[in-house]
């Protein structure tokens, strides 16, 4: 954590200083006029509220239908992945300590001894070996929206939500020059309630989830299987003698199936529980399902084991159903050069899932991680307006590939036990095989399964082979390393911050610490030097020179030997209006507590590697530290000089 | 983190629930009448203020000098030992996440073939490996004063400081039959400017500094050396060459010592920079000493490096000084069995250390988190009044031990450097003797070093050899386990929360899984069952069987082999209103990540062992499993029935 930079400060250093020019506000009212308005205040609006409160320069607005904070969440599961991106926004340590961590999935199924009774069949690791340095945890949402809406108030220009306003209606002028979005917004509380403010931004995001207003003004539609299968699901709090309730357990039973999942504070447990089937045009809601009936559900699925619940602080019923829009954001067709997108939707308003593999929420705040540095770098006249059709470009077909994984899952999960005597060829699920599943699809349920194409701003592979661990596409893994200016052992990924920024990783070849032509130091001579470096093309004057690119070097000798009195300036920038100089730029492999990151990423020992990591941590680019003119060229490609 | 125990509640978990009785006080007056008066807002006094917060049932008051928080530290090292205290407390994480970590220490002096400059000649880790799970961090005094205040607030009593407050002076009546204890004390700030408030008191704490007015009132001194040792001290924000600069750096140079210390942030350094010598009747303050003159002399001392300092936050001038107290109560002579303490000083109240050290903060933070446990049980009738006398006898003893280090260390950093040819017998220290020393006395540095005797309420080491790695007397060394419930590798001293609870920490023999009648099993049916159980004996009916002591157990085998339902009811007890059962008792080796704990920490296999472990997580007896009668014996020594 970075912080006394422009001087000594007292207090809480996660509160910025206030900026002085930040819009003002009519009271509670919404500005008239702004850079990013957001519809909705869920996982995926906050995620993208956070991280535009990081640019003093862009005026956010975002707005809620509901009239406060939410107090009960819906979602609970946070993937590794998440993970990855909270520690981006630095509250990855508060989610660690409150929540409850994954650790082993149980399996039971029907006992073959006696049917009516439940036994336990497997037990795996949830999340493999060194897929992710965060552990899958689970957390009420609220918390989470707890956590974004503090990083937001401490952020510069104090960013708060305004509650209470529904879209009336959205207009979007492609052809205006300038705010070609208005948004008529209603009051839905407080002594103004029923007026109607009208807002113009630059760009509209929709994060209204699944009856999202928003994509219904930009004309699109989820579409996908209607559903006919009805699952509860509760929260409890109760007694019980059954052994795994604080493992997440699978359990398929002769009277039907039921998911737990442990909750955060050591008592609070949730059951997916399965309901009888639907008939092909009853809904849910038709059925008058009640909290009793939920538990009645899992006591008999338990059984022998006992359950008393004591407290049931939320619950709901829903019918599993995938469904996905063909394209995230206002510009008809693919590929228009000629328009760019003004208005855009995230999450539930563009893709649902079953909540089984846990990836609604996790993949609502991918979206909007994807989408805000990219309206950033646009707003700031870092990048071209090109950049933004990449958002729908790669998460729509991310989204895709998942509800594939998710169809297939939740199949399996409704289906009913296959028995071993039954064989291959009979109808249901045989246990083994859904345990199988669950252990490849791993990654997915990490969240770490997300790989984009190359692109507009993805490489090609052909340099793969220099860094055989750090996938083009798929985001940075990280990898323990010492930072080398304190000795101290530190997450290579977690120089990774929220803060809009790419970040080159230079990996050091087996002579760059003696050889000062070529290698590290001939990059940083022409990153710092040449006319065609990308640090000088794209970063404005008075800037400091880690403003827009983030050098970071990792060397393989130990740090001992590394005098970083004796590296390029580049590595020891000086910064901030005194000149203090960046000592957390220059790494080694942690030899200590192993293993070597060199060995653990695949990096090409001779020659090194350029990683080129985007500011939503997905590597975009694997290259030669040689080759200059390939950097330079790949990054002209969408952003400005 | 366990919470959600009496119903699901949302919001932050660390924020507890207001109790209904709290007292009521009347706008920002003092109360007339409190359980415990600590005077002074210090790390002693805010340890003690938050230890006490968390019994709704002791009503506290803690008054301070100063009109608000404190906003610069003073003291900025923080021990291992106080990362683990910190743990207890609930904040070690936000520590860890802000402070400046202490890897490695290096060793500059002379340069032999240029006396004028100064060259490294050593480099040591600055914790050795296993010493505690917790690095030794650099941060703010102001910041730590933050968490303690905030877990104040977060408390049932909502405890908040009275600012601006002066002790006029303080009356004892031992004779009284209650609050015997009468402080005056003077508005200094606010309308009420020069008010004297009286607060009657069951006990009085003075936490007041060097120039404790508490301790002046219970007529006792601090004795120790006259200084006439100037240094200086100051905070910078610097550009520098010297390549160590985010090391801790121990400097002898021709041109005097300097000792530097890399502060949270990123780039804030501490300097302590020796001055000349004092004459023998002179004062710091007769010297007129300025920022520009430390800087300087840090410059000359630094040399063949630059230094250009850009800003000095803090910087201050002081002699060294090692003084302490015979005793920390009010209580005349020792053993006295007819009167118990009620007033005791903490801190630099009773002793004060030169800073190179780091312990003036680390050990006065541990003066009253050893006091604060003690009070507690005394006021909520769980233990005899004798207990108190424990708190002189132990903290003195341990205070006059630092001492002794600290003068050692103190002489030898301002003690000019040997030259290697001068030989053995020249005056000046040898830079390889100082830099053992450094290495010897590291267990004191860490705040591990601390040893109590056997006493009222420590053991005897008879059975020593059943646990080695748990020394009687000292702090429980902590463990990577598992825990069995949910298969989470967590630490074993982390069960210890700052909550005022004994901890039996019952390590399994090799056959206790199996064997219903002996070891784990015999020592839960005696504690839940007998009579003579401690847990009977001193818990209160209505209260959760866990209330006063926590009973834990750690067995040998895989969690997978450990069947949680087979285990003793104690191991899972139900708990507040509605009997939710406490998954988090139970433990095995962490075998994946490793070492055992069993070899960690040399625990008898055959037989297992029983730590108890003191609320101020001192480890105060081992026992073997079948010493049920030692057990209770042990305990009717001091609690009451």
């Amino acid at each position: 954590m970075q912080f006394h930079f422009d001087g000594f400060r007292p207090g809480d250093p996660r509160v910025s200083v206030a900026n002085p020019h930040a819009p003002l506000h009519d009271g509670d009212a919404t500005p008239s006029q702004v850079d990013v308005l957001i519809v909705g205040c869920g996982p995926a609006g906050l995620t993208l509220a956070a991280q535009l409160a990081a640019f003093p320069d862009i005026h956010t607005c975002i707005v809620e239908q509901k009239d406060g904070p939410l107090q009960l969440g819906q979602a609970d599961g946070i993937a590794c992945r998440t993970m990855e991106m909270f520690e981006a926004f630095g509250f990855s340590e508060r989610v660690l300590q409150e929540s409850c961590w994954i650790n082993e999935v149980t399996f039971w199924k029907p006992d073959e001894r006696n049917p009516d009774a439940i036994a336990r069949h497997g037990r795996v690791q949830d999340t493999e070996d060194g897929l992710s340095e965060f552990p899958h945890v689970v957390l009420n949402q609220a918390r989470v929206h707890d956590f974004y809406l503090e990083r937001m108030r401490n952020a510069p220009n104090r960013l708060e939500p305004h509650y209470a306003r529904r879209v009336v209606d959205i207009e979007i002028d492609p052809q205006a020059a300038d705010y070609p979005v208005t948004v008529r917004l209603e009051r839905l509380a407080g002594p103004r309630q029923g007026e109607v403010e009208t807002v113009k931004a630059r760009y509209a995001v929709g994060c209204d989830g699944a009856r999202s207003g928003v994509r219904k003004a930009i004309g699109r539609q989820l579409v996908g299987d209607s559903a006919n299968h009805a699952w509860g699901v509760m929260d409890v709090l109760a007694v019980t003698d059954f052994p795994d309730i604080r493992h997440k357990v699978a359990i398929q039973s002769a009277h039907g199936n039921l998911l737990i999942i442990p909750r955060e504070g050591g008592h609070l447990v949730r059951f997916y529980v399965e309901m009888d089937k639907l008939g092909e045009a009853e809904r849910v809601a038709s059925r008058n399902i009640t909290s009793d009936q939920l538990v009645e559900a899992a006591q008999r699925i338990l059984s022998p084991y006992t359950l008393a619940v004591k407290e049931v602080p939320w619950w709901s019923v829903y019918e599993i159903g995938q469904r996905i829009c063909d394209k995230y954001d206002d510009v008809p067709g693919v590929g228009t050069g000629e328009r760019f997108p003004r208005v855009f939707i995230a999450g539930d308003a563009c893709h649902t899932h079953s909540p089984k593999a846990g990836q609604g929420m996790n993949f609502s705040m991918q979206d909007t991680f994807n989408l805000g540095w990219k309206l950033a770098a646009v707003l700031r006249g870092q990048a071209r307006p090109e950049l933004l059709h990449t958002y729908s470009e790669e998460r729509q077909v991310v989204a895709q590939e998942l509800i594939d994984f998710d169809r297939e899952w939740a199949r399996m999960f409704s289906d009913r036990p296959r028995h071993e005597e039954e064989g291959g060829a009979a109808a249901g699920v045989d246990p083994k095989a859904f345990q199988a599943y669950f252990e490849q699809h791993g990654r997915f349920t990490a969240g770490v399964g997300t790989h984009y194409r190359p692109s507009l701003i993805c490489g090609e592979s052909t340099h793969q082979n220099l860094a055989t661990g750090f996938v083009i596409g798929t985001r940075l893994h990280s990898a323990p390393v010492l930072r080398v200016s304190d000795a101290r052992p530190v997450h290579l990924g977690h120089a990774g911050k929220a803060d809009g920024r790419w970040r080159l990783y230079a990996f050091a070849g087996a002579n760059d610490l003696q050889d000062r032509q070529a290698g590290i130091h001939a990059l940083c001579e022409f990153l710092s030097q040449s006319h065609d470096s990308p640090v000088r093309r794209h970063t404005r004057p008075g800037q400091d020179v880690d403003a827009v690119f983030d050098v970071l070097a990792i060397f393989q000798q130990r740090h001992t030997e590394v005098a970083i009195d004796h590296l390029p300036g580049l590595l020891l920038p000086p910064k901030g209006r005194f000149g203090l100089r960046d000592y957390e730029k220059v790494f080694c492999p942690d030899f200590k507590h192993g293993p070597d990151v060199f060995d653990l990423r695949g990096i090409d020992r001779a020659q090194g590697a350029l990683v080129v990591v985007r500011p939503d941590q997905y590597v975009a680019h694997v290259l030669p530290l040689a080759a200059h003119a390939e950097l330079a060229a790949f990054f002209r490609r969408f952003m400005l000089d």
